[in-house]
């Protein structure tokens, strides 16, 4: 409410540098969905707002439309248009953070390979700083400051979803790299085995990742396997096995789902836990679609899939699940916006 | 010169913190032998020692050994005893750095597996404090200050010998976890493979190492496979495959060590390109009895194999050879001591 007693003043005449400075925005870019936060000084949302990814549409469009959904957020916090201190945007595909592009997103905007100055257009409509960060790292910072990492020094965390994506934060840095390290899904866990989505063989996302695993179903059907999967695909009128078919397939015991899952928590066992041995951090968090609805039976499960892996049993860091649920990516962007967290 | 005639004048009564201050010791500890070395301030060396590690000895024996080696390379550099301003102490097994304690190192004091406080005993003896770490992630942090890595900001080391240690430098920091990480050895790169060392299955060491390597030539002469290498091991009057009998088998293009090689290359690119994926640092450096002497062609190789794993092939970071040779491990010891490095 001062906030926007604060904006009101603005438009009757002050500058807006003077009453900038008390809500951030923070934006999960999505390929079916824009999320939008808008967050105060310590992380806490203020306002939300979720806007569908526009299909067939430029980078152009997809710029006006995070934009809008900012500002149906700004709204909803009671914000006046325009009075964000500033904003993180957490994307897929390649984001450059010092140039402020973003490339290879074709499942974001059609055709969306070349470098796009998203930093640069959405600052222009927002009328202040924007930082962009990738999608996985800033909810694993979100978690990491706010949620489940908040005892620990270190975390990796696994974004389980239609990928395996991950994040590091590191004595409290978060770690990214050149730009692309987090990448555990593509951690090599069968050489020459199951092929990935990006192409390769044997990461870890081709025998986890929602999408791989959907391939493998169909897969299953084609050999003449019986599974309800895609009945109760049909009956909830989607067009993918989302995470919740999959919850409800095990519930039900179907037995193509429990073999392929149980096999999926195996891999993330080993591709875990040979990043474990890499890194030794305190904790694993487990988000995503997948790992969030799934829930802390399968944490457990990965937990002990990872255990004959680990070279330090007796400190065989704990998996906990991510706290902040489908919000946490956005918040994580808003992170990036710096607000004092004091 | 100097620093001889400034330990000359300590002996002739001047106190011994006036004149401490330009010399530091490094010792790498290993199974069979103790390396001592005495760098400047910039790391250089001045004078080095070694030593065999005594057999069937308690650690007590151990830390006089090093005592031994320490006073041998000041000696060497033309300092007068005890005039060392810190050393630094490599060492395989469990470091505890906080606590100063040495465990688990079978392989160097008989029956040595309870911690034993190596770094307030050697202290007493040298008259100055000493630091421990971990023997590879010293030498690692060896050629990232003073040779292969020096170009590059973040680097992860792979020391390929008798086992397969890592170390992590990440923004010129040294990168240990809660004390053991690097352990990329035990990359999980063939769930339920070969035995590793570590009692494990499937870890890249298993494949790599060289302990693990003359098991899989004992069981292919077992199968009535023909190999040089035990004859040359005995011409050589060893006990075991040294990295120069794996060298020769290969220059002379025996099948068995032929094969095993070209299966470790494949695996360490699996492993380590996997550990790429997560860390996305600069340049990887390539050390270790066999890295060394196999050479800048087993680098390359390395590299290649690297190559169908990683996740954005056209940044695939350079594998680079160790550049400081059989001293790297006892000057980083040394840099753990801190020398300005001015």
């Amino acid at each position: 409410m001062d906030e926007a007693r604060r904006g009101g003043e603005a438009q009757r005449g002050s500058r807006s540098s003077e009453v900038k400075g008390s809500a951030w925005g923070g934006v999960d870019l999505g390929g079916t969905k824009i999320e939008a936060v808008v967050v105060d000084a310590v992380g806490r949302p203020l306002g939300n707002a979720r806007h569908p990814t526009p299909g067939d549409a430029g980078p152009k469009d997809v710029v006006r439309a995070i934009f809008d959904a900012l500002e149906d957020a700004s709204r909803s916090a009671g914000l006046a248009p325009r009075r964000l201190a500033g904003v993180g945007v957490g994307a897929p595909g390649s984001v450059d953070i010092q140039m402020g592009t973003l490339a290879r997103v074709s499942n974001v905007g059609k055709g969306w390979t070349e470098p796009y100055p998203l930093a640069g257009a959405l600052s222009d409509l927002v009328r202040g700083p924007v930082v962009l960060g990738n999608d996985v790292q800033v909810a694993v910072t979100a978690e990491y400051r706010l949620g489940a990492g908040t005892p620990y020094r270190s975390v990796l965390g696994v974004w389980w979803g239609t990928g395996v994506g991950g994040g590091l934060v590191l004595d409290g840095v978060p770690w990214r790299g050149r730009g692309a390290a987090g990448e555990i899904g593509h951690v090599v866990v069968n050489p020459g085995g199951s092929r990935c989505g990006c192409g390769r063989r044997g990461c870890m996302e081709a025998y986890a990742g929602r999408g791989c695993l959907e391939h493998k179903v169909r897969k299953a059907v084609r050999r003449g396997e019986k599974t309800m999967l895609f009945e109760w695909m049909r009956k909830k009128d989607r067009t993918r096995l989302t995470s919740s078919i999959w919850k409800k397939a095990l519930d039900e015991r179907d037995v193509v789902a429990t073999r392929l899952i149980d096999n999926a928590v195996l891999m993330l066992g080993v591709g875990i836990a040979s990043a474990i041995n890499i890194l030794d951090v305190d904790a694993v968090i487990l988000g995503g679609g997948l790992g969030t609805r799934l829930g802390i039976e399968y944490a457990d499960r990965i937990y002990e899939a990872m255990r004959p892996h680990v070279f330090v049993p007796e400190r065989q860091p704990p998996v906990v699940l991510a706290q902040l649920g489908e919000l946490s990516g956005a918040i994580g962007a808003a992170l990036l916006a710096e607000p004092p967290l004091h």
